[in-house]
């Protein structure tokens, strides 16, 4: 049995104590986790159906046939060719899986398009998300997943160590000058492209937590938000420092990165089996709050990482999560200024029986030293 | 009155006109189109309401809040945090628009996740498609979307006539080194990023319509399924030649070369307004059918382009859209023989009042001097 069967299995397993009939697969991480399919969504219907007893079904569109029957385990591939209707395809695989009663689970990422069309054949039926059956499979990472991981954070770490190297040349270049230097440097280190687009976001942009990179030029003082990653395997890394390249920091800035600093490390300190996911994000908080800057930590403290760089466990105030052995998530805190600074720390961390393991060791401090 | 709220106003116009309450609008090209914010999709709730009658509201992540503010017409943008639940925060905005009756269309490429929470909100409510009431409006390309996507096809064209002179250094390198250096190309010439993953399809792999790119080492002789786009202002280019980088191309070639060739021209003569898009569709397969292969050219003759690189019109055999002025699509018709070798032609095309204009006007020859 592949790996790949081994986790189908896993899923129906659960399904029945979820009182589903099925799971829908669409193209993204939880088809390419069960399958070994990995497609990006199109606006053609492209579909694995896993009913809860028996074996999947494929249907995809005629010209992806022969690519995915190479690839996958699963037997029964149905395509359909471009003058057919793809929605009569699917009602044909929905009868020929002939499922039993219960809810269906879509996948989250499934497009509107295709959920629409799946809940008129199924007239009614109650549908659900397929998270709540692969969800707890895909939090919890094999040996052969850590490692893609482990290596996907080596790379981002060598990048980040050759901006500190280069640092004095990087000054006057714009934000995303450096963004498109950065995807180059992460590809000739080994990446397969970028995880997300990175951020680079310099002084008073950094206080915009999800600004990714513009016209900006960076200057000697500005802190530079760093927050960038690769796939090594298909798994991906996260990682973000706080920089400056060069000259002096603004005022307050040296205090502002101490508290994120030590707050990512309470946060890390708290990680292991057993404790809450929303303990490791109270440990961040506390040092936060403490230091009078609670208003200005405005995200969660992390988020899972796997086949998506965002998935489940997300380490929030609300997380009902309970950390297990092999989950891997980032530990990102953040303090944002408005109109003068942001400074973020992030590193990927693994939960092991003997307490966190970071994926990233690359130096946290604002000097481009270290 | 900004071009994005014109065409928001123009997109409720025709709400009425669809016995509509609503259009709401997900992280895509249709939000891009309506509001300027590109954004991509996450696991977050970002949403965009677009009621019959009134204003549309936003609601977004806290993080993104100011970014929103900043970027788009629509004052009302709501924010929901990290500890507050996402789905209480929609269902406020949903009693904000105040809802006439009537259906509720969804972004159709808005997540599962989202779909279900916005028709748990709505109560049974009947939801259909936001392409209903969008599509007919992005179809027709207004004069600064055809600068951006002449300028896009020029970046594209210059790329292939760079491959072209460097074909004899070419030969040896895999499809995947060949597909990274495309990229770098593209980005040097002044693209922003592909617009799809390239496709590099060196011999029998070129037999398979979407086969992306692989280890696979181009020799020579092998006819090379070149296809790659990258975009300008947000708005893609999308062409495809079929190359023999060095040596003479393999029994059979240039024949299914010709009739590649002539099925595009015959289909690119066919472009009028008031023209149905099968019309279109039938005058290539015509041709191909005319010499033999109408069996081997799998796949419809072309596809819309826009925001989405694609989109509406699709020039298939079923396609019951009629042609009008400002409309762009590809013309690319192909013919893959298992095992052995593919060829495929493509070409943007824009329908004016003159007739076609194309959007790339590199050779189109299989050898490497055009």
């Amino acid at each position: 049995m592949t790996p790949y069967e081994r986790r189908t299995r896993a899923c129906q397993d659960r399904l029945s104590t979820l009182d589903a009939a099925a799971v829908v697969c669409a193209p993204g991480a939880n088809l390419r986790y069960l399958t070994g399919v990995d497609e990006s969504p199109s606006e053609r219907h492209f579909l694995c159906v896993v009913p809860a007893d028996g074996d999947p079904v494929f249907l995809v569109p005629e010209l992806s046939g022969t690519d995915i029957e190479e690839t996958t385990w699963i037997d029964d591939v149905q395509v359909w060719s471009d003058d057919e209707d793809p929605t009569a395809a699917l009602d044909s695989v929905l009868d020929d899986c002939d499922l039993g009663p219960g809810r269906v689970l879509l996948d989250g990422t499934m497009h509107a398009r295709f959920v629409l069309d799946v809940q008129r054949l199924l007239d009614g039926r109650e549908c659900g998300l397929a998270e709540e059956a692969i969800g707890p499979l895909r939090a919890r990472k094999d040996e052969a997943e850590l490692d893609a991981l482990r290596r996907a954070g080596s790379v981002a770490d060598a990048v980040m160590a050759g901006l500190r190297e280069d640092a004095a040349s990087l000054v006057g270049r714009s934000e995303s000058e450096l963004a498109r230097e950065i995807e180059r440097r992460l590809a000739d280190a080994g990446g397969e492209g970028v995880s997300f687009e990175p951020i680079v976001a310099a002084g008073s942009n950094g206080a915009k937590p999800h600004h990714g990179h513009g016209d900006r030029v960076i200057r000697e003082g500005d802190p530079v938000v760093l927050d960038f990653g690769t796939r090594v395997d298909g798994y991906p890394s996260d990682t973000t420092r706080t920089l400056v390249l060069a000259g002096d920091p603004p005022e307050g800035f040296e205090t502002v990165h101490d508290v994120v600093r030590e707050a990512q490390e309470a946060a890390i300190d708290a990680v292991e089996p057993g404790v809450e996911a929303r303990a490791v994000d109270r440990a961040a908080r506390a040092v936060v709050e403490e230091a009078g800057y609670g208003e200005r930590f405005v995200h969660r403290t992390g988020h899972g990482v796997g086949l998506d760089v965002h998935e489940e466990p997300y380490l929030s105030t609300e997380s009902e999560t309970t950390l297990e052995p092999g989950m891997v998530f980032s530990v990102e805190p953040g303090v944002y200024l408005d109109g003068r600074f942001g400074v973020r720390i992030e590193d990927l961390v693994v939960v092991t029986d003997d307490g966190p393991e970071r994926l990233n060791d690359s130096p946290r401090g604002w000097r481009v030293d270290g």
